[in-house]
């Protein structure tokens, strides 16, 4: 088999066997097969795409790339969740005590932030002894007792996907639907849950700009999971805004502490309510939506899901007096209010440039490399359809060096303004299954 | 500037600006831009193009990372021509003394070949001693003293186009009408000569299948030259069946040396007439095209286009016995004619098919490092619109090794017939000024 032929194959158009696209992982993972054709290859399927059997293939060829996690040994069903990244973005900090605490096993690999998107690793870690990298016994132990676990992706979980994705962040070729799907699909596979959760996200601050592309790429991911043989679903989300208030690792770990005490931002407990009915469905531990949030109310107002994360905090070696007491954690020297020179109704606030915003002064990497100011961040005091007066705070600014003019200016450009009353836009754009 | 950003402009279909074309064609030749991006941005161009601007630029880079043939020294207006290739393309050895016996002086560097198609560097080796590396002084002596030259490019010209040319080659990204163009206007205007007639070929043996394209890339290629101060022509060829009667190296200096006593095939003399026009007109040798076939016609009649190609062999250390005497060109062991299994009119013969048995017999390179039997080759007895008999001769063969029955099967495949009387098809197309 000729590599040339299988790239000049897909420029063409047509469906690559799965004999062609094995020869293509396995030799790659063994660099038989140089970066400069699988990068034109990647390429060639940015423009013409790969139908859902090309896609599977893919998927499973890197999964079977490196180590697969077998989670089998542990009773009942194990769940995974996964988010597409965003700004703002610590569902799994709440959402997954919140699930366990009702019964489902959740046993959730996470990654870390770049750019304007964070990782729920840097989240984590802002609690102090935070041990993200567990051996998969331990993984596997915690998991069963306790019924939860967030730890990082071992080195030898999918080397394929390492390899090709490292590759495909500096030609030009992330955002291709396919590439995205069989990345992100088979890592989730790898790491052994039975069922999976996909928050796909679009708008300005995520990969996917219009709820289109996060829909195709919902089912393509949801197609992939049907042919392994994973029970996979998802919800898309609107990421035109940040979600909740805080901006920030601390200040997310505060707000997920908060969301366990019913005391969270409406946006985002209604995210973790959503996501955590179809999860607790997939886990047949509820028989209906309506019974799935009863329960996960119930688990928040009895404090359960607020232990479940202490217990995890406990078990990974983090200092729980900073989950019991949230103002331990990490703090800023500088706390700055920024107050709003207009009235009127908050029209848009813009995702990306917050998350922008919020890397520049510390809270995420530019490039990966950069280290974390743990305490850096945004809260934001109004949000889309909120009336503002002059002079309210639009956000508390978290910072370790005083505030510049120029990043003051940006700041405000993130908010559009409007003399008429703007209905919030919706969170949840809909369910795929 | 970070390369990727150029590379997802192109993807996303923008054009790319002078400076940035000079950013990528600076830092690649200098190693400080991988492979591995640059063939995603040619399978970027590849899918969006380029417009004529970027084209210009892109050449005028590749043009200048390397040394550059200065001809001014010689008197007068200096020619090229070249040929995209075909199968018994042997129209520089014919056409080149005619026009220099008119008084044009031709300064030509020429390649070898690959695959089906042949390399006129390939066919003067087959003339013992024949020197085709020439220092830049004793190229421009020879072609100051005699009017002609034909020689291998040197190593240091156009050093990015060797670079990109290599890589395209193995990532699928050859087919690109930007990149094509570029990449032989580049080694073109590096050559030094004032005027460059391009003979664009199209059909089953050729790079370009349709005449749509051959006509694009001609017109591309033209665009190039105007915007770079160039007199550049094109002439649109058919290489649906094989040009002349010879394929194979030494047979296709039979042939030109025949033709030079006006006694070879017509459709290749009718090419060397019409090409030799069209660069007499922009050599200003002449004022019409009439004038310049009739001078063409008298210069063979009267034996002086042969003797030129005498010269020029004398000139480069060739032994002028096999140009006077052609029986002593290297001669084949066997010389086996195929007759006609049936009766009729050739409809067609296929050009591609044709090059790959002639290289299968070692008139061709499969790979780079092949030798190549200079002896070896076919040549038609029979082409399209002739009428066959039974046991007709359609082919000598000339070959080293006794044909097996499966190369003989293949041949007889690469003839069609039809019962009723076929029109030739014309060889030249059209021309493009």
């Amino acid at each position: 088999m000729r590599f040339v032929e299988i790239i000049e194959k897909k420029r063409e158009g047509h469906a690559l066997t799965k004999e062609e696209i094995h020869f293509w992982i396995s030799k790659y993972v063994e660099d038989k097969i140089p970066d400069y054709q699988v990068s034109a290859l990647c390429m060639a399927i940015y423009f013409q795409g790969m139908n859902a059997d090309e896609i599977a293939w893919l998927t499973d060829e890197m999964l079977h790339s490196g180590d697969i996690i077998d989670l089998s040994s542990i009773p009942g069903i194990k769940a995974d969740k996964h988010s597409t990244g965003g700004v703002g973005d610590k569902t799994s900090l709440a959402l997954a005590p919140m699930v366990a605490a009702c019964g489902l096993k959740v046993a959730k690999m996470s990654g870390r932030g770049l750019g304007h998107t964070g990782g729920t690793l840097d989240k984590v870690e802002s609690i102090e002894g935070f041990k993200i990298a567990l051996d998969e016994e331990a993984f596997k132990k915690q998991v069963e007792e306790i019924g939860l676990a967030i730890i990082g992706q071992t080195k030898s979980l999918v080397p394929a996907d390492k390899k090709l994705y490292a590759l495909r962040d500096v030609t030009g070729t992330v955002n291709s639907i396919p590439l995205i799907a069989s990345s992100i699909m088979s890592k989730k596979l790898a790491s052994g849950s039975d069922t999976i959760l996909l928050d796909v996200k679009f708008g300005e601050g995520a990969f996917m700009k219009t709820p289109e592309d996060a829909q195709l790429l919902a089912s393509t991911m949801i197609s992939i999971g049907k042919k392994l043989g994973r029970d996979t679903r998802a919800i898309i989300t609107n990421m035109n805004q940040p979600l909740g208030n805080a901006i920030g690792n601390a200040l997310e770990v505060k707000e997920a502490i908060a969301t366990l005490h019913d005391e969270g931002p409406e946006d985002f407990k209604q995210l973790c309510m959503q996501a955590g009915a179809l999860m607790l469905l997939q886990g047949k531990v509820c028989r209906t939506k309506e019974e799935a949030l009863e329960l996960l109310q119930e688990n928040i107002s009895n404090g359960k899901a607020f232990q479940k994360l202490v217990d995890m905090v406990k078990a990974q070696g983090g200092n729980t007096e900073q989950i019991l007491h949230p103002d331990m954690l990490p703090q800023a020297t500088y706390v700055t209010e920024i107050p709003s020179k207009q009235e009127g109704y908050i029209r848009e606030l813009h995702a990306l440039e917050f998350g922008n915003l919020a890397m520049e002064i510390g809270a995420g990497r530019r490039v990966k490399e950069d280290t974390i100011d743990y305490a850096a961040g945004i809260v934001l005091h109004k949000k889309d359809g909120d009336y503002v007066k002059l002079n309210d705070s639009l956000a508390s600014v978290h910072s370790n060096q005083k505030l510049d003019e120029e990043w003051i200016q940006h700041f405000y450009q993130c908010f559009e303004y409007s003399n008429e009353n703007v209905e919030k836009t919706p969170l949840i754009y809909k369910t795929v299954e």
